[in-house]
């Protein structure tokens, strides 16, 4: 179908912030953001076979395309603004993959508040490559960063880790009986069902002034509390049995380091003051969202890992290797 | 190579704003634009096998894509800000394309002014997939449109069309001397050195106030011209004889139908009110860039070209079909 029809059918209705102008301009024309507040944008890319299957639904994919970019606005305590979608469909795809692909960017535009503002479609390629670019803002100064925890700060992570492990793993096993990793996973429990990430754009913003560091947990828990240590010149030292794994997982430590490093969680991990504790029961209740101590920050580098047993457990592998 | 390492070696270096954060964050953080100014924004993607061959040097590609993208930014009469980059790359690419690909990047920050402040890389894939999102502002309520175009007005374009399109027609036919297109080339000529395109940015600014309707030249100068028509609920005429065709070119109305219709010129076509036509010389001078008048709108629909002789030869297809 011509990639004009396509626009006009499906994405046009999606794009009804004045910004956009209707899709009929060379590009979008965004209002500054009010007096005192700066602009926060990213960019995450996502292509079939690589961070989603060929069978994934599309109104999924296009909800987890949204959510891991408005992920990255929680993690700098933004404020959505808008977005840009950049859509590279397989050739011979189906046209209700489109369909089902604008119905989940649909709902992910209206929960998240984050108008659709223009774009660019090609059609042709050998797989899915979906690209978005989300706009936020923040008051000036009061962006979140990876670098500014300091010795001492607890380390915090919101929700639950290993949830989109559980499920990558499961798929993997699911014609391999005999694989010896099915060990990690609960045998009383069941599947879980194939949900896309809720982007923390609420806690988000509640961390300015209050988090000295921040980032979301897309390469791995213990990958990403190593980027917060990295960028503030600390050590990190991770409890593992405090870390509030995933239902369905086995409970035990070889299981936990699995899910701690399997990425794709889009929670935050934050670094803390500890005067600020306190903060942390309030902040639980307001946002109905489990807030939980995992470990603290210490003069040093690196990510350690410690066991409930209080030995050093540290795995080689912090998170999915990128590559 | 991982990922890490490739951003870090050839795309970090190339993200100097204090905006990108040393590519460190989660997202870039840009100041508001001015006081006074709308924020202009962009995405185009480009993909091997679509866009580009799998032949063309990676610095002329990174190149290609910067300019596709500012030549938006151009049509809209916007100053660059800064872009980020969506680099998709096809497995077992060598490293040597990745660090000409950069060297390409750089040269085009640099050129534009357009900082990149921020991205994502995926490799793996089946095919490169380029995609970049660019930023710009415009003074409030100064953004050039496709809709403003009035009765009566001049059909004007910058530069030479038919230049890319004339290097792809070579292309196609270098290994089939028997095809009946090769009379659309002059025998005489030589093939042109393929350069990236040079995005009209110092003319999209000049244009501000000056023309009613704008458009950048990618789907070919009679669709382009259509799309302000339609967007500006008129008809438009353009004399075939005076449009300013690439060297090379055989000299017969077939071959001009041919380039007028091959897009990815890269140049802007505009309205302009008959009563500043004398502007068009003055701005010719201070820009150092061939405007030609080469139609007019009028009340109606659709685009209409005229032969030499005021014969109408409005070929079926006005550019580059999307699909």
């Amino acid at each position: 179908m011509p990639e004009f029809d396509l626009i006009t059918r499906y994405f046009a209705p999606l794009a009804k912030s004045p910004a956009a102008r209707g899709l009929r301009d060379d590009a979008a024309v965004l209002p500054v953001p009010p007096p005192g507040h700066e602009l926060v944008i990213t960019k995450d890319m996502i292509a079939a076979g690589v961070h989603f299957r060929a069978d994934h639904a599309p109104d999924f994919v296009a909800q987890w395309l949204m959510a891991v970019n408005l992920s990255d606005l929680a993690a700098m305590g933004a404020t959505p603004l808008g977005c840009l979608l950049g859509f590279g469909l397989a050739r011979d795809t189906p046209e209700s993959w489109v369909a089902g692909f604008a119905l989940g960017l649909g709902v992910s535009i209206t929960t998240w508040d984050c108008p659709l503002l223009g774009g660019d479609t090609i059609s042709g390629l050998a797989q899915h490559v979906l690209s978005l670019t989300a706009f936020g803002t923040v008051p000036t100064g009061h962006a979140l960063s990876r670098g500014g925890a300091r010795a001492g700060d607890l380390l915090v992570v919101s929700g639950t880790i290993g949830h989109n492990g559980l499920a990558v793993l499961r798929h993997f096993l699911q014609n391999r009986h005999n694989e010896p990793n099915w060990h990690f996973i609960n045998p009383t429990s069941e599947p879980a069902p194939t949900v896309p990430p809720t982007p923390r754009l609420a806690l988000g913003t509640a961390l300015r002034g209050v988090a000295t560091a921040c980032a979301d947990v897309s390469d791995g828990l213990l990958a990403d509390a190593g980027h917060l240590a990295v960028a503030s010149g600390l050590r990190v030292e991770v409890d593992l049995a405090a870390v509030p794994v995933a239902d369905g997982w086995a409970a035990t430590e070889a299981a936990h380091l699995q899910a701690v490093t399997a990425g794709d969680d889009y929670e935050l991990v934050f670094a803390l003051p500890r005067e600020k504790s306190a903060e942390l029961l309030t902040l639980q209740q307001q946002l109905g969202l489990k807030l939980t101590v995992i470990g603290r920050f210490s003069a040093g580098a690196g990510v350690v890992v410690f066991s409930a047993q209080g030995t050093d457990i540290t795995p080689d592998r912090h998170g999915y290797q990128h590559g």
